[in-house]
């Protein structure tokens, strides 16, 4: 997917094909020609640059549709069998460079909001232009609708809510304080200290989502922060940048999914469940309050502890340790 | 205690009657007569109506004062010897789809807020009609005190603070950031998915409480989430619905109360203590930072640990087996 | 450091001489005659009163540069050979009953802020008197800059922002929610309940600081919380009052830091990270998601558990106490 020009204003092709050429390409090179936006890896489309961060040996046989596709330099590419590979020093780095150069946030549209007349918004929420408000939404006293964001049906924003760079579907409900769509936690070495990366996605609430209060979810890097159907979000809670949750899934307060995890559909995670980024957890599998993943759950499986282990195992160690411990001191 | 008319409208008493007899009672029924008001089961007053979800062999000795209780169908309820047992398919289901027809929230009083003129009030701040701020109380930039709401004598409240359904009473502090009386998290099973339950309950802060920032006290489903005199919230805390904690408790940053629970007074929990639903803890009980209760704990004792235990086993059982394992190495 | 006039509002230095010969000082004292505001036992200036809760075998060799500093009764302070020296019986109560007296919110600056041409300030954000934008930040809707507060240049300060009591670097990034300034958590016992106290410290912000959404950071009881350049802070953390954090640390989201912390350049901690109170972390150490800290670590190790410990330790003694419990079940 390339960046969607609802939230971010991309520069025109011709300055994107420009830059393309300082990778040492010829501007007669048809990729260049093609160039158009940028993109993630994996939802890149024909006409997007993006890039790969792996070795050669991990290029994934899908491949990319990006046309232009940043790569580590020395590594036998000819392996990955790709017309859009372009090898740079750091292809993460460049990437970025470049993105700062031609992406800005599209604060300025012309359009004013569209409020469906059955909508009703507090007097004193900000609404920007280019987002669209559906019938009987209604949207809280102090809450930011940021521009190009589209809140649908009977949707129920509470007060000092903030939505920026999202789609939110029909029947949602967000309480007082969410925070929707900002920076996700990226960052990229720079000289001798670290710099927040820009995160061009967006954030995607489905149908009746419920989101608790003061929880956070940020959008993604490139590509999206999603939210299914259905699924209920307590207070406190916190969604890192990519991850993807699927459909009536359950979070207690106090849930932390760090970056591009994906959950399944009819997850229950109790109170206070951490999870380590790029974990999967399975369809129905349930997490007991507390528990740390660093490790990916299979689907129905229940799991607790830190760290997080099958609830059997962890359960069958706290007895038997207790028990040890009673019995050394019924002996001394 | 009948749903509170400061909070929520309920429909007229005759069209509870009138719905009251579509369980099947004959209007002229002396109890369906006495129709008012919905209420919980523990603190139902003659008039409301109430649903308990147990077995009949659970039904409290107490009873209720309800004038209709709706119970589970296929028991022998004779044995309970309550004259207001309706027994029906689903009592939480029929309950919440009646008062989802009857009850709204009372969003439009036509009396002004009634603002002490010793009071504080700020340019941005947003207060509702029908609520009351007392002498000497401050309401900071871009707060929002919700219709109906009390608070008392003194109070402080911070900026970006949001209060629901609550009642708010001398001398308390309320932190920026923090939310009063939002929805607790109450789910019912639908057909395929989870359904927010809404929530009829209040917030009450008794005097000299305070809240730290960004922290979440949720109202009660039915009844009321209370703390008592003098507890000291931290920042970034919860407290689900229905909690009940006693006067003078501590609570460090990110403890994490489910729905229900009670606390005595006197209690101290350290930092991102998280405690299960319907836990009590006894007067004077003190748990340490990072503890994970799953059972209740007697007054005064002192526990830690994930799950938590008394602190004496958690510490012998860490001591023991880091001896075990350095025992183990030194031998090989 | 004395208190912060931008901030507070000071008695006059009369009235503060005053109150000093409450104690049983002569007005004829040359000391008293030096009295003009108060200050932190370490950083403390001449002029200041102070006060140490210590013992006397407690007091530092370094002693205070207070003019005033209010010990306990009933020790042998000649030893501590300090000019400074006044004996009460509660140095910390008659201390802040002292400034509670004398000090107050500096509230009414005449100052108009000074707002930079060049910086771009959201219509709805509120700018109190006595405070001063940068070259070219920006400030969200809903924010609030209190009276005083200092912001540098190109420094991004999201939507629902409070910032009081601070002092922020150039190219600071503050996303939405975040709670910047407000009250620490520290507690006085009165008599029956325990009473907050007034903090008169600051936060300091250096260049390049990014603060997650909804996290807080609270300012010092008398000195400065003080987070270092390029330190990169998640969502959903907590600075307690007097921490130092220092340069180019990473902290993941719900980092949960108590008060007096010391945390060393180049500390990288890992999400849900809690950190008792008074504890140093010294440069280039890193602590596993989920630690709990109540022992300081020394530079450049790796701890984690819960309570932490240096993580091989840890996984040791993960790894050999689920080897006996499967070897057991095997025997069975």
């Amino acid at each position: 997917m390339p960046i969607d020009p609802r939230f971010f204003f991309t520069a025109e092709a011709s300055l994107l094909r420009e830059m393309a050429t300082s990778y040492g390409l010829s501007e007669a090179d048809p990729r260049v020609g093609l160039v158009r936006n940028f993109g993630s890896f994996d939802t890149a489309i024909p006409g997007d640059i993006c890039f790969f961060e792996g070795r050669c040996r991990d290029w994934p046989a899908a491949g990319t549709k990006a046309s232009l596709c940043l790569v580590r330099e020395n590594e036998n590419w000819e392996t990955a069998s790709s017309s859009s590979i372009v090898p740079v020093t750091n292809p993460r780095k460049v990437f970025f460079d470049l993105t700062a150069k031609l992406v800005s946030e599209e604060r300025h549209s012309d359009r004013a909001p569209a409020i469906h007349p059955e909508a009703d918004v507090a007097p004193s929420a900000v609404i920007e232009n280019g987002s669209a408000i559906g019938e009987g939404a209604s949207i809280g006293p102090f809450s930011y609708i940021g521009p190009g964001v589209q809140i649908g049906k009977g949707t129920r924003v509470g007060s000092h809510v903030s939505i920026r760079f999202a789609l939110i579907g029909d029947g949602a409900k967000l309480l007082a304080g969410a925070r929707i769509g900002e920076d996700g936690f990226g960052l990229i070495e720079g000289p001798g200290h670290m710099t927040d990366l820009p995160h061009y996605g967006r954030v995607i609430l489905q149908d009746s989502v419920t989101i608790g209060a003061n929880t956070s979810v940020d959008r993604g890097l490139l590509g999206d922060t999603i939210i299914g159907e259905h699924t209920k979000i307590d207070n406190q809670c916190h969604i890192g940048h990519n991850t993807v949750v699927g459909r009536n899934v359950i979070m207690v307060a106090y849930a932390g999914i760090s970056g591009s995890v994906k959950i399944g559909d009819n997850v229950q995670l109790g109170g206070r469940v951490g999870i380590a980024d790029h974990i999967e957890i399975g369809d129905g599998a349930q997490l007991a309050a507390g528990s740390g993943l660093t490790r990916s759950v299979p689907a129905g499986e229940l799991w607790g502890g830190y760290p997080a282990r099958p609830i059997k195992n962890w359960h069958r160690e706290l007895v038997w340790t207790s028990k040890q411990v009673r019995r050394k001191r019924s002996k001394a």
